[in-house]
């Protein structure tokens, strides 16, 4: 039946881990493992357009503010953004006490001797060496034998810690990956880390990093955790190294190779927010982090404001999110089904505050995120076809973004349940308008100029709030983004804009365009809509609109000075 | 640190499972499961707009050509829709004979009979009834104790047998869910399943279906296979039962929970194409398939085209894939770093036909499912904002779309190689016309002309191939769905569009719109490029472009007859 070329023949299942005793099935997570990021370097290196010195840079702010501690932030021997970029973060004093960066090298020493220069000056750094170790890059890629391999670790291990000695000024730790771990022999992986310990000689109180990654996940979860187990019981100065794992997400099970791992005695984690890295990417530390707080389990690392987070990801990326990302994702937090939907009801009703978090189809309250769950119901949902967002396309030419019926949608519901019944297109038309255009108090904008110079906007806008008239000034690339600079400028609020979309209306009609706007204000989200004759006017109104439904205006300052003109 | 609302102390670990023989650690996955898409019922219920009966139609057509041989079609008792497509498959003779049509229906009687009726005239179904079990459920749902939760069941179960007596044309199979049976108290679920049974009278020759869902996502994922092998193990006419799980990934879990529930005894799993469903989506069929096929196990689906699967889904679902989705996202047969590319190269060189596949960073041979394994150099790295995309956005207003760098990668990459050093970017630019744009042989389109009526676009183009002109004609939405029937018309080949982007140019240009069109041509890849003043013509020049690098152009019928003027 399958073609030719689909032949599952080629394969060969993984081999079973024996000699050791399993007891991680036994086990629970009890406590968040050391975080470590590689955003700034496996996750940079995955990308078609590699991030620039500014990405970089505000990457490497949002990691620092979540409470990650060791922050891989480049390969400075094989990159000069990466070494320019660890040297600003030295020189410029961007590293705080409790944080500690970490690079990457291969075990070559003028890549080893290019490192440590690059890290001339920090006060603690660990330094991750690694090599090869699997059967197929010892004779395929390599051509060597089991000792050839190991004496290239031995001797990486070696450099590392004859310049680390001429350093003496910096707190060093040493970290080694027998890279392709997976598909390493698990005893001659414990031989490799072995030898690489008794060069560097850690104790229990300078321990160093031992890291297994999943370089490609070969197997599923509990195999990789049989390794990782057999690797901690057979290594004879356990007390003496942290180990580590990095997981890669081939099989769709990075997340759960990491989380089994740890019940199977590692100590540590690699990843990346959101997953990104190459090929299927990396284990997705929020995920995780979520994961083991869903648990009871205190994750060590403020994930509050996930929009944040997906926001600076996504544009230093350039990858979108899943509409499905778990606990995250825009569409986790709806529920479509009516019985869903009751059953929620009422586990929201009786759940006291002071009790463990009992919801039916919620496994934690989304407000910890700062969403809303979101009940969901379709209009006329007989029809197969005439869902509310299908009647606005149809009958108005207004296509919403999801995130838009979203919120719209408990809006059209909490009408049909007045009234019983179906609803027609022009009742939720109605109803859009009414509670996304046409609310514009305190808030209005009388008018705009814009100036462009140096690639950059300057912005300057007429606004009234309450009757009273005042001038905003801001700048960024952009008009959207110079008026929210203004309004941040003015208000000392945070806003981000988490999404934006803007289209044409349909012909003959006096409006040309409808603007949508997601904004993310102090952490809650909050949309706003407007439409205009003038692309530029319907999003900054569709921006004033959001100001004005966030209920967080009347915080904003006044001051009646008109724009000069 | 953390907000106020982040708050761990609001949640408690799951239960270990006790009381049971664990042995699913030590075995491995050495068959297909029984495969059950839901996509028609719980995939379609967790959309914004569900699908209309043309997308269902579609989406089921696929199932049943990728091999799968039960396929839950809906919940006809609450959705009209549902129950008129069940009626189509009946009376339009769409089932064949090796597959089975499975219906969801709450324990009430009056759904349940109305689903028989809805069912009449099959040859064999599944029918499948469910109540909710767990603890949060009873007490704050239903306000129920266990034994009348368990009534319910029995009740259902009941009802769904006398009524498959009036019913006797019929080969019924019975399925019971405990619903939220991740928080159901194990021996709990084995009651109820019990008191279920005891009704239904299975044989080993005629078993019932007892489906485990995590509806929620609450643990690790071997804490999953704990509860299924503690379930199996206590089932006390085990060999009567076909144990299914139905996994979803609120942790990111769910194709990790169905693998180890197979280790656990499963036999059977439901899930969906690419992880549609509620919230986080269901189990992806797809990714766990391609999981076993890569441990040499014989999925028993053909997923040898993922495109025509990536294409059906999302637009039947409205929902993207991500570039880094297991096995099949965009970015995931990229190898950027150069060693990585080194070992993938002497991997690849010294592989055989006939030995197990053995190659550094790629799991599996990506002819497997019709893709290329991608080299990605980055042109200028040491910028580190001077990549292709960036230099031929900035000096010539074109935006590749991702696909397209891509596919344009490896020819700037090869030519680097030959000239050694940097390249610029008027280089890069004449590349990407001689590759895309130039290469008009051996079709060339000369004029076309388009009539529009009830929605859908007429198109006659006036082609050139080898010399001679030929007419061909199609229809579809849009001029391009139109120009691609006529193509499909024409040659018998199988041609769909993956994607497409079209943008306008820089200012002052006569050139006004360049257009990118990926295609999948009989199960290959293939993208085209165009640029013109006319936008239409841009794009249509563009699938020309991708039918000419495809190499199938010698395969196209021709045929001397000119369009009619």
């Amino acid at each position: 039946m399958a073609s030719a070329h689909f032949n599952h023949r080629k394969y060969q299942p993984v081999e079973p881990v024996t000699g050791f005793t399993r007891t991680w099935p036994d086990r629970q997570v009890t406590a968040a493992p050391m975080w470590a990021s590689v955003d700034l370097r496996d996750g940079n290196q995955a990308l078609l357009e590699p991030m620039n010195v500014a990405q970089k840079q505000r990457l490497w702010h949002l990691l620092v503010k979540l409470g990650i501690k060791e922050i891989e932030v480049g390969f400075p021997s094989a990159s000069q953004p990466d070494y320019d970029f660890t040297r600003w973060l030295i020189e410029e004093n961007q590293i705080p006490d409790d944080v500690r960066i970490q690079v990457l090298v291969q075990a070559r020493e003028e890549l080893i001797a290019k490192t440590f220069e690059a890290l001339k000056g920090v006060k603690q750094a660990v330094i991750h060496v690694y090599n090869s170790t699997s059967r197929v890059q010892r004779e395929r890629v390599f051509g060597m034998d089991r000792e050839q391999i190991k004496s290239i670790a031995v001797q990486g291990a070696t450099w590392v810690r004859q310049y680390a000695e001429q350093y003496p000024e910096t707190e060093w730790t040493f970290e080694y990956s027998p890279e392709s771990f997976t598909s390493t022999e698990v005893e001659y992986a414990v031989e490799v880390c072995e030898a690489v310990m008794d060069v560097w000689q850690p104790t229990p109180e300078q321990r160093c990093i031992l890291n297994l990654p999943t370089t490609v996940e070969v197997g599923p979860p509990n195999h990789f955790a049989d390794q990782v187990e057999y690797f901690c019981q057979h290594l004879s100065r356990r007390d003496c190294a942290i180990i580590s794992v990095h997981t890669h997400n081939d099989r769709g099970g990075a997340v759960a190779s990491a989380e089994l791992a740890l019940m199977a005695g590692a100590d540590r984690v690699e990843g990346t927010l959101l997953g990104n890295g190459e090929r299927t990417g990396n284990m997705d530390i929020v995920t995780l982090a979520i994961n083991l707080y869903s648990q009871g389990i205190d994750p060590q690392l403020d994930l509050s404001n996930p929009d944040e987070i997906i926001q600076t990801c996504t544009e230093c990326t350039g990858l979108p999110i899943h509409p499905r990302h778990p606990w995250i994702g825009e569409l986790v937090y709806t529920a479509f089904s009516g019985s869903h939907q009751d059953a929620i009801r009422k586990s929201l009703k009786q759940q006291q505050t002071d009790e463990h978090w009992q919801v039916a189809y919620l496994p934690i309250d989304p407000a910890d995120l700062g969403r809303d769950y979101q009940a969901v119901i379709r209009v006329n949902s007989q029809s197969g076809k005439g869902g509310m967002t299908f009647l606005l396309e149809r009958d108005f030419g207004i296509s919403l973004p999801r995130w838009m019926q979203l919120e719209l949608a408990p809006v059209v519901q909490s009408t049909t349940e007045q009234q019983g019944g179906e609803i027609d297109s022009q009742t939720i038309h109605d109803l859009l308008i009414k509670h996304f255009v046409q609310d514009k108090t305190p808030i209005s904008l009388n008018g705009y100029r814009i100036e462009r110079s140096n690639a950059a906007e300057t912005l300057s806008a007429d606004i009234s709030i309450e009757g009273e008239n005042i001038c905003i000034e801001g700048d960024g690339k952009g008009a959207m983004a110079a008026f929210i600079n203004a309004w941040q400028s003015r208000t000392g609020l945070s806003i981000h804009v988490v999404d934006y979309a803007e289209h044409a209306m349909g012909e003959g009609s006096d409006v040309a365009a409808a603007a949508y706007v997601q904004l993310n204000i102090d952490g809650q989200r909050v949309g706003g809509m407007a439409v205009d004759a003038d692309t530029v006017s319907a999003s900054l109104k569709a921006v004033v609109s959001g100001l004005n439904r966030s209920g967080k205006v009347a915080e904003l300052s006044k001051q009646t000075q008109a724009c000069s003109a």
